[in-house]
C-alpha cells in the first residue's frame, strides 16, 4: 500500500514513522528540498500546483495532508483520481477562520463571539459591538499566532489596521479563558469514531510549547462535550482521519478556537502516552483500517524545542523521557523536536518536567 | 551522530526505526540488494569482506552489528579505527557453540551438559559420557533450528553422524525442561546495566514463534538469577549495548542455552511493551547516553509472522494489536513480520494471542 502526503515536515515524518511498520509505502509533495520527512519518503519536490507532482501523488492508494495550508486545489486535483482523506472540504473550511467559525455555529458549538471585518469602518463597527479586548486576525494563512493583532483600547485601532488591513480579516471577543485544552478526533472509513483524553495546552507567543494529559481538576463532563463537538465536525464534513480541535475552557464552558484536519502537535504525546498514537490512528483511518485504542493509560506530557535541541543525553536522564528531533536545522522560534515525558502520578509527572524545562532553558 | 550496522535485516530496520527520533543517521552493509532496512539507512551494498565498503562504515561515530553471524574480521577491521559496540569480543564467542558454553562455565553460569565432538569416535565416547536423549549440534552457522540432530538412541549416530559430521560439533545433553525462557540486558559505556523481564518463548521447528511476559507463575528468584548471570557475561565481556540470553527452565534452575550479542526476536515485544524498546535501549548504550526504563507495565506478547502477511484488518481488529512488517518478500519459514499485544491482566491477554493464533493460523 502506498500513501501519498501533501507536505514533508514533520508531521509526514512521524506519519512515515508510524507507518513504515505497518507495511506501509509513502510518498510525499513538498517544495523544500530538505522536507523533514526526508529519506522515509519518496520525496516529489515541486510546487503544490505542479499538475506532473499532483499525478504522481495521485497514484498511491490513498492521499492525505499533513498540514492545512496545502492548496485545496492541490487536493481536489488528486480526488479526481484517487482518495483523499481527509476531504479536501475541510481544508477550505480551517483554511479561512470565517469559514471555520460560521462552520462551529452552525454545529451549535460555542465559539468567542467574532465578526467579519472587511474595512476600517467595519472594525470599528464590530468593536463597538463587540467591545474590547478583542483580537483581529488574518482569516487566511495565519498559524503559531501570526496574522493576530491585540487590540485593548480604541486607541489601538489604527495601528492595528495598518498592521493586518487589506485582506479579509475577522475580530474575535477575546476571551479571558482558565486554559486552552484539545481534543483529538479520529473518524474511520466505516463512521466510527475514537477520541484522546482532553489536552491542556500553554502557548508562547502564540506557539504551542507544553501539552499534557489527563488535564488537572477537569470537570468529568468536559471531556464528553469536547467528544460531542468533535462528532458533530466529524460526522458534518463525512471527515475520514485525525481532527484537532482547539478549546477555550473559560466559566466551565468550551469554546472552539480552531480547528486542524490533520494530525496535530498536542497529540505528538500520543506516541508514547496513547496506546496508540495520533499518526498510527490517521493511516488506520485513511486506509480503512480499524481504529486503535486512544486510552492514555498513565499521566504524560510533551515540551516542544523550539530554536535548538538541547543535549540528548541531559534530556534522557530523566526518567521515561523520549526523544523526537525533527532533522530540521535549529534557527530561533522553529520548532525542531520535541520531548515527551510520562510518569506514575502527576506529581512525578510535574517533577519531570520542570527538570526539563531547566535542560531546555539552560540550553 | 551517525550510527554504522554491519547487517541491514529486520534488527537493523527496527534499531533505524528506533533511531531516527533520536535525530540519528545510519549507513548499513548488506550484501542483500534489497534489505529490509531499505531506506532508512544508507545502504551500502557489498560483502562484509570488502574492505571499501568497511571503510564507509567506519566513517560513522560508532559502529554495532545485527546479526551474530557478521564475521568478527569485519567488526576487528571497521574498530582499528572507530569503535565498534557490543565487543567483537563477543562475536567470537557467540559464533561458536563450544566457546560459549565454556564462557558460560567460566563464569559459574549452569549449561546442559556438553561435550566438542570432532569424529564419530568423539561423539560415541561423549554418548556414552552423557547418555541419550542427547542433541548434536555445529558449532557455527546454526540458527532457528538449523545444523541440530536429535539423537534418541544409538542407532541415531550414524545418521546423525552422516549429516553433521565433518565440521566441528558439539554434543549437549536434552534438557527436559518445563519451558525456554530469555533475559534481555543491556550495558552502557559507563558500565550501568539494565535487565528487562523475563520473557516465555515458544519454537516451532527450532524457530521462535511466540514470547510473552510476564512469565506465568515463575519464582521470583528465577529474575534475579538470571540477571546475575547476565551481568557475569556484560561485565566479562565489558560488552555495551544488549544481549539476549536464552535459558532453559527446568526443575527451578536455569540452564544457559545460548546468547545473542545483538538485539533479539524474543525482545521485539519491548517497542510497545516496555518503557524503552531494546532497540532505543541498544542505541542509547552504545552512543555513551543513559539507559532509558526497561519496565514493562502490563502483559504483553509478541507472535511471529512466518511465511506470510495475514491481513492488517483483521490483525488490527484485536484490542492493543500492533503490526510491525519487515519489508521482506513473504516465502515458507521466512520471519515476515510479527505483531505485538497488550492486555490489562494475563487472561485478557490469553484471549487476545488466542484471536491473533487463529488469524495467522488461517492465512
Amino acid at each position: 500500500m502506498k500513501v501519498g502526503i501533501l507536505g514533508g515536515g514533520q508531521l509526514g515524518r512521524m506519519l512515515a514513522l508510524a507507518g513504515l511498520p505497518l507495511g506501509l509505502r509513502f510518498v510525499v509533495l513538498d517544495p523544500a528540498a530538505n522536507a523533514p520527512v526526508g529519506q522515509l519518503a519518496k520525496h516529489v519536490l515541486a510546487d503544490y500546483d505542479d499538475d506532473a507532482a499532483l499525478a504522481e501523488l495521485a497514484r498511491s492508494d490513498v492521499c492525505t495532508y499533513e498540514f492545512e495550508s496545502v492548496p485545496e486545489a492541490a487536493a481536489r486535483a488528486i480526488q479526481s483520481t484517487t482518495p483523499v482523506h481527509p476531504t479536501p472540504e475541510a481544508l477550505r473550511i480551517a483554511q479561512d477562520r470565517l469559514n471555520e467559525k460560521l462552520c462551529f455555529r452552525e454545529l451549535g458549538i460555542p465559539t468567542p463571539a467574532f465578526e467579519a471585518v472587511d474595512s476600517e469602518h467595519e472594525l470599528r463597527a464590530a468593536i463597538a459591538k463587540m467591545g474590547l479586548p478583542a483580537v483581529l486576525k488574518t482569516r487566511r494563512h495565519g498559524y503559531d499566532g501570526k496574522g493576530q493583532f491585540l487590540l485593548r483600547e480604541t486607541g489601538d485601532i489604527a495601528s492595528a489596521w495598518l498592521e493586518l488591513g487589506g485582506v479579509p480579516l475577522i475580530l474575535e471577543g477575546f476571551v479571558r479563558f482558565e486554559r486552552e485544552l484539545s481534543v483529538l478526533s479520529v473518524r474511520g472509513l466505516d463512521g466510527a469514531t475514537a477520541f484522546y483524553p482532553l489536552v491542556e495546552n500553554h502557548h508562547e507567543q502564540g506557539m504551542l510549547r507544553f501539552s499534557r494529559t489527563p488535564v488537572p481538576a477537569l470537570a468529568p463532563e468536559q471531556q464528553k462535550r469536547a467528544e460531542s463537538y468533535a462528532v458533530r465536525l466529524l460526522d458534518h464534513m463525512g471527515y475520514v482521519g485525525v481532527l484537532a480541535l482547539e478549546l477555550f475552557e473559560a466559566g466551565g464552558q468550551l469554546l472552539a478556537n480552531e480547528m486542524a484536519p490533520r494530525v496535530h502537535n498536542s497529540g505528538h504525546l500520543t506516541i508514547e502516552g496513547a496506546r496508540t498514537s495520533q499518526f498510527e490512528n490517521h493511516l488506520r483511518a485513511i486506509l480503512g483500517l480499524p481504529l486503535g485504542d486512544t486510552s492514555v493509560p498513565e499521566p504524560v506530557a510533551m515540551l516542544n524545542l523550539v530554536g535548538g535541541l538541547p543535549r540528548r543525553e541531559d534530556m534522557l536522564a530523566v526518567p521515561d523521557a523520549h526523544l523526537h528531533f525533527y532533522a530540521k536545522q535549529p534557527r530561533p522560534g522553529r520548532k525542531v523536536g520535541h520531548v515527551t515525558v510520562r510518569a506514575p502520578d502527576a506529581a512525578t509527572l510535574d517533577e519531570r518536567v520542570a527538570r526539563l524545562e531547566a535542560i531546555i532553558a539552560s540550553d
